[in-house]
């Protein structure tokens, strides 16, 4: 497993095509929305209601802690002399691994193991399943539900040692750990991007079903990892490391551990199949006067972009105000009430640039089209207040639906409600925005939003997983049927329930 | 649940650019190597050893029968109430239920039902699990490992009346039934192409990850299909018939059910992302002198066709050779030791006669270029007599080593051993052909084949899986941890293990 590290930006090369775009050459200069870790403040803490469970108004919030063992000083012993240099005890160190990204949820683990090899992973679990000591494994801890720290005093495995390559074949796909650099110097480039989120791993990646912004192109992990070794809660090494584009003997398991945040084993190693880099990249940035005249230009592009759309997002008005007055962001283009940006990706420049040509051409009498900036929103929220978060698929034409919706239903209780996110997916990210941390915006928010996604089909959360905060909101988007038979697999796998608990399935199994 | 007719051709619109293509004019007459069904003559009767099991030397003979119920008078009353005109029991109906398509492997079943409403498989699935009842269940029977078929007595419960389109959405993807014309008149295609197949239907697709023609471009069914309806062995009803790009919450059940032939569950509805139907479909066919000219030929390929490239296919002089003498197809370039069949699908048809002419002046240079006819080597193999047939995935540097290293090692003893298959998925299929049915061959090319591609971490079934012929092997390809987990999975989904039994797993789980 290897840390994913920030990714090397492909060299965009624009086209300047009309004069309406004045503000033409700054507008490249932004990246995709990179955020900083180290400037971001704590928030808010979450609150766990430690000893109470989640309550219905906050299915949120941490469960009562199970009764799984306390390290004891034997436990540190076996530790220690199983990893000398890398059990960590010391609070200093700890501190950044029990609080999550967004500085929202803190557990306290007191220990911090730092494994090199599967078979350290293996010994590690085996002894805590045996001991029934709870275990949280933790990649970059870049997750947005709170999935990737402690609850309370689970021992955080880290895999951030656990980043070797171990073998790259430029013709069958790769067995890959650390990449980046790496496969950009032999011309392949990673099938996801996650280039913004800066210190995200492969492994918690796949363990979470990663999307970004380049799925509308290579598709998901699902199609896109070729093979994976788990070691399973007991100790034990499932190695299903193929490398193999096509392999139809027997249930493809590997897909179990695809998406499932580290509740069913551990991720120790990774195979994925990389695309080709691409030799042209050319970014465009269109404003749309309703979200149906996006819609309209969504489906023109898909006909004359074709196989090199490599992204459609769009973003509304409130968003574009939150990149001017936090970031002092300039918008190139006339005011409008949306924006899009466009990726196209491909093999022949020319070609590329005639087709985005094509397209502007065909959209220009209907909508006002302009190259511009790429989106710095996520960040500009955070100096909004308090942000409640939510990542739904819809049927795209519904997405922006909700958003003017939600506004109507909150009224002023909400200082901003904004909405952004890829179309190409039919995935909205809904942002609601508030001073401070608002019990009564909250209650007004939920269920009311997921209510809303269940009643359209939608998806509760889309790319970013269940976690901790969302696990109990699971039954909007699946039957208790499916519920049920995941807490059979979770009792299969997991028999004393010591991988990342409270995570990912509801605290009540219908 | 549909019928995957005959998928309607795509317009081909070939390029003829150099003069060294003396029949071009006919060599594009020829389909995608269909094979008609109602020609096939029964070449061999599946010896199936019943109550012997499989022996160490073939694997892939019947096990005993195990101690399912009968179907008794009182069985077939209730049948006859749930379904009035859909039970069969008419022997001259179920024979064709009964065989294969290669007509190897028969079972003697005397009950069809013919259920037409995901109630009705439940109904039917609760009473015989309540009954011990055995089933199999069958879409269009068109798989190669003996996996569509009874082996004994199975109740066989046929999908071909569960053939309705539910919905259609041009931009979120599509519900789907009986397709084909319905979304070429749309303006979409599947993203799959098994037309070759001709009655297949898209439930068995899904329940067999059947690969094909477009994985190269569109991916595996991993990826496109989006939601499945699956009715478990007891009769509940999994409702995962989400129609979203983007959804994780919880465990992906639907991929349990893709690819494990039935065993798991019967699959009663599906839906899947569509591709655009694209604007511009090329076919170029080159001869190359070597595999290793042949495999710099794809890196090239890669490189210069990029996005647009669909598939990159290869045969081999010995399946030319049989294309002449049994189909009286012609060659229409120079004699050589290999064949590519490269296509391209696009948006702009102008650009990807472009890309395609520069690649093609590219590689002229070096190998000798022509267009010419699609491939029917599977249609000839069957005038050869009795015929092995071997889908075997490998690093795609290895696929020929294979068919070079068996030609040496079984001497005399084959008619012919000929490879042909998917170069952009790393994926061979290798037949070997003799005048009959030969025990003795058999034992030279088995397990000698299964070694040879475990050794190089190959999968013994790239895209037929493994149904009946194969499931003794799988140790081949996965390791005794992996065959257990899914011993231990279809044990908590089928307990009493009705559903299409004595397939996919091996009789004995170490």
């Amino acid at each position: 497993m290897g840390i994913f590290q920030r990714f090397a930006r492909l060299p965009l090369k624009p086209l300047c095509i009309w004069s309406l775009c004045p503000q033409y050459s700054t507008a490249f200069t932004v990246g995709r929305g990179l955020i900083v870790r180290s400037s971001q403040l704590i928030q808010h803490r979450y609150v766990h209601s430690r000893g109470l469970g989640a309550s219905p108004g906050n299915l949120g919030a941490a469960p009562p802690r199970l009764p799984f063992s306390r390290v004891t000083q034997e436990d540190l012993a076996f530790f220690k002399t199983l990893l000398p240099e890398r059990t960590i005890t010391d609070p200093d160190l700890l501190k950044s691994c029990n609080v999550d990204w967004l500085k929202t949820v803190e557990g306290n683990s007191e220990v911090l193991l730092r494994p090199k090899t599967t078979e350290e992973v293996s010994q590690i679990l085996r002894y805590c399943n045996e001991r029934n000591l709870a275990v949280c494994p933790q990649g970059g801890n870049t997750g947005l539900v709170g999935g990737s720290v402690p609850v309370f005093d689970e021992i955080i495995l880290s895999t951030s040692l656990m980043n070797q390559v171990i073998t790259f074949d430029n013709i069958s796909g790769c067995v890959l750990e650390n990449l980046s650099n790496y496969l950009e110097e032999r011309d392949f480039i990673m099938p996801l991007d996650l280039g913004a989120k800066g210190s995200c791993h492969i492994g918690g990646n796949v363990s979470t079903n990663a999307g970004g912004l380049r799925l509308l192109r290579y598709g998901s992990l699902r199609g896109t990892v070729l093979g994976l070794e788990v070691v399973l809660a007991d100790g034990r090494v499932l190695n299903c490391l193929a490398t193999l584009r096509k392999d139809n003997t027997g249930y493809d398991l590997k897909q179990l551990f695809i998406g499932s945040e580290g509740t069913l084993g551990v991720i120790t190693a990774v195979s994925i199949l990389c695309p080709r880099k691409p030799r042209a990249v050319n970014v465009a940035f269109l404003g749309c006067s309703s979200f149906q005249q996006l819609l309209e230009t969504f489906q023109c592009c898909r006909g004359m972009l074709g196989e090199i759309l490599s992204a459609f997002e769009f973003l509304d008005a409130s968003c574009m105000s939150l990149l001017k007055k936090h970031l002092k962001l300039t918008n190139p283009i006339t005011e409008s009430p949306f924006y899009i940006v466009i990726e196209t990706a491909g093999s022949n420049a020319a070609h590329d640039e005639e087709k985005l040509h094509n397209f502007l051409e065909e959209v220009m009498s209907s909508s006002i089209a302009l190259w511009s900036l790429r989106e710095r929103i996520t960040e500009a929220l955070t100096h909004e207040g308090y942000t409640y978060k939510y990542d739904i698929s819809l049927p795209v034409e519904k997405i922006y639906d909700l958003v003017q919706d939600m506004r109507g239903h909150l009224g002023g209780m909400a200082k901003n409600v904004v909405g952004y996110g890829h179309v190409g997916d039919g995935n909205l990210h809904l942002n609601i925005t508030s001073p401070s941390k608002d019990p009564v915006l909250l209650a007004a928010i939920e269920p009311y939003v997921y209510e809303w996604t269940s009643e359209w089909k939608g998806s509760i959360s889309a790319e970013h997983g269940l976690g901790l905060k969302k696990r109990n909101y699971i039954y909007y988007s699946k039957p208790s049927e499916a519920v049920a038979l995941m807490g059979s697999i979770k009792a299969m796998l997991d028999p004393k329930g010591i991988l990342n608990p409270y995570k990912t399935l509801p605290d009540h199994i219908h």
